[in-house]
């Protein structure tokens, strides 16, 4: 049986509130991908608070086909020392049935937009090395690998050894 | 002829706008070390823009020996789709003179409790590979290496590059 890929036309907006259950969709499908299901210990609630309360902890960009979410971008603004206000992308992901159709650049494009919009120099991320599809999508767009080209190091403090490190004497 | 160290009280507190001219040295003394002294391009003024404006795009802890700022701990919060609002440390720097006396432990510290009081789960910073000695000073505490752990890369897009993609069609 010949099957037919239908094209559907796709919409890349700013997320609203009410986008907050289909991300956290996504962001479980994201966190399967990269192989760690367990990952995500935070829900719609919590993004509906974090995004779209008087406090905005992250923006989001997401892809709609008019039926459901099929993509998002999350970012939020980071700071150096050396160049003041820049954006880190924290997540940007397409569903696999949307694939290969410039959704993912269309996301990415939207958060580089906002970036040099407010004369940002920078637009930071982290990406798994084994995920060589990625590394070569970002590197075809310009993009540097710092930690092979000058060895930054991720580094994290976390749960129980970040407690026992703040309260010790 | 013999010299002695002099011990004098160093105070960590949060900065105060008037520290943004000190924490400016401190910046380039740290590019200095890193080996990167034309690094930075903002100076006091768009850090006390910056941090201390309507808009607080980051905060910052002090080390003050009551002559001069010897230490200092930037950070921000950032944001995880796994975990929600975490703390990002930008920088962590001591000047040589007061080294090995914990000034760089109670500045992290510091910015460690913040990220306890908002019961953040994680404290998030990169350090160069090369430079052994910070890795060893982390590690000791409980801090993971996730770049060597999960295999994490630090990518980053910017300058004309990030222009020319943002405005591509």
């Amino acid at each position: 049986m010949a099957t037919t890929r239908v094209s559907v036309e796709v919409t890349v907006r700013e997320a609203r509130e009410d986008d907050c259950e289909g991300i956290a969709t996504l962001i479980q499908e994201l966190a399967d991908y990269e192989k760690m299901p367990t990952g995500p210990k935070i829900g719609a609630e919590t993004l509906r608070k974090d995004g779209f309360g008087p406090e905005k902890m992250f923006r989001c960009f997401v892809a709609d086909d008019n039926a459901n979410l099929v993509g998002y971008a999350l970012y939020f603004f980071n700071y150096s020392t050396w160049e003041g206000v820049n954006v880190y992308l924290e997540d940007l992901y397409v569903t696999p049935s949307h694939r290969q159709q410039g959704v993912g650049v269309r996301l990415w494009k939207a958060v580089a937009k906002v970036a040099v919009e407010r004369n940002c120099n920078r637009l930071d991320w982290v990406v798994l090395g084994w995920n060589k599809s990625s590394v070569e999508f970002y590197e075809a767009k310009g993009a540097v690998n710092l930690t092979q080209d000058e060895d930054w190091n991720l580094f994290r403090l976390t749960g129980d050894n970040l407690k026992a490190f703040a309260l010790s004497c």
